[in-house]
């Protein structure tokens, strides 16, 4: 690590940045949730757009806010002492809620398609982000029903576990060995990173796609500009903002829970000794 | 960093993936060219359909491969002896390939609308691409010429040098004072990794958009996955997957040329020195 004065002027700790995120992915969900309200009719859940309208809504809150906030648990300084399992499960936690809300998301598009006969699964958009959920999916159906071709949502909670499962098993089950966890735990970190990005993707082409549909005739146009393709634009960028920042402080070495190994881990260790005697 | 046995199995060496990176990179401009060539009618320089046909391929050329080549290029252990500079020139040459293919891409798509009365920047994915290019250019046209309403493309010329000119000054010419290379390297890798990340949500979206463009009437329409769209939405996912990849390999610490300060590089120059002696 590089101690250089210069160097250590970027030095901003993670818990004001990690404010400043929060607000961020709050103005991310407030907006989505305004768009949808204000220019695309508000919600229900009969089939109809208003039923579509709740995809955006829970695609951004469960698979960008909410994950984003499971990703970054550790780096909290508060989480490098004391007992791991409660960060754990706030971490896994965090995790499945986000997943809980992507279902859902999945669950009005699907039906919205359905109610409308409109094919579902065919744009990059659906592709990218079916990869994006599949990645994270959980084996919640591993009781049995046989998925059925009505029902494509079924295909979704089938697949094996990947990133949810795999982690719950590898790092939350006591009897999972040292060397599944030293083998996994570089596995499920790049995967976390991978799967926000694929998000951050999906929800970029989607808004794109949603103002193409949505802007057609006259002076509400897309290509005009109208207020609010000004707004989901804005929306967009702000998006991938919070990604990139997300990304940004995963990546960041600083931020990181330091090694037990290391000097530095040591070095806190022993300040909190220091402190107790 | 984790030397358990489990763990050392994911030990891939650099150069063979990067040689598969290659393939990658390689397979994904022939899959561009040929969509634009067997689908959309080839390539021209006249304001038509054919002209629009450049953008995807010089963008998915120069943003995406060219790009990534130039991230990697500190990944080479062939680098990390002997003198930086020609490396230096290699990643500064590369970078700068890809920033001419992305104006000239820019130049297709403003040409195309020009000459059609479509409007530029209206849509998310102009947008995003647009602030893509904005934080990779280069002050080309310091030198004067005031930007014109009816040449939008002048507009991402004179913005101020960020990435590639700032790149250049600091680590390029020899009068940089050492301050100023420890402050800004780690700010030009972060923004080195985030443009590539939004180089790819630019390239999917822009995709997904022209599926939508092209594929709208009867048996050819997109939703009814014809071979074009399930050609292009497979291209999407190869470029998703290597921009990933490139992610994860500009993210993996033991791929990082060793700091010069660290045990590893004191014993790399060891072995070197013994080697001579």
């Amino acid at each position: 690590r590089c101690h250089h004065p210069a160097a250590e002027m970027l030095d901003v700790p993670f818990p004001p940045f990690s404010i400043f995120l929060g607000l961020l992915g709050f103005l991310c969900v407030a907006l989505v949730s305004a768009w949808c309200q204000y220019w695309r009719g508000g919600f229900s859940w009969d089939g109809s757009t208003q039923t579509f309208n709740w995809h955006p809504v829970l695609m951004v809150t469960g698979m960008l806010v909410l994950y984003g906030a499971a990703a970054l648990v550790y780096r909290l300084p508060l989480t490098w002492s004391g007992p791991k399992l409660p960060w754990k499960v706030l971490h896994g936690g965090l995790a499945l809620a986000a997943f809980i809300l992507a279902v859902l998301g999945l669950a009005a598009v699907f039906s919205f398609h359905n109610h409308q006969g409109t094919p579902n699964m065919y744009s990059l958009h659906s592709w990218l982000g079916l990869v994006t959920v599949l990645l994270f999916s959980c084996q919640v159906s591993v009781l049995g029903t046989p998925p059925a071709p009505q029902t494509p949502l079924l295909l979704i909670l089938t697949p094996f576990s990947l990133q949810w499962v795999a982690g719950f098993g590898a790092f939350l089950l006591p009897w999972a060995p040292a060397w599944l966890r030293a083998f996994y735990k570089p596995i499920h970190v790049f995967f976390g990173s991978t799967i926000l990005m694929l998000s951050v993707a999906s929800c970029v082409s989607g808004i794109n796609e949603k103002l193409f549909f949505s802007l057609k005739n006259g002076t509400t146009s897309y290509k005009l500009l109208p207020p609010e393709a000004i707004f989901a634009n804005i929306l967009g960028l702000l998006i991938l903002l919070f990604g990139v920042l997300v990304l940004g402080a995963l990546a960041r070495p600083s931020w990181k829970r330091p090694d037990p190994d290391s000097p530095d881990a040591r070095q806190v260790l022993g300040t909190l000794l220091g402190a107790k005697l």
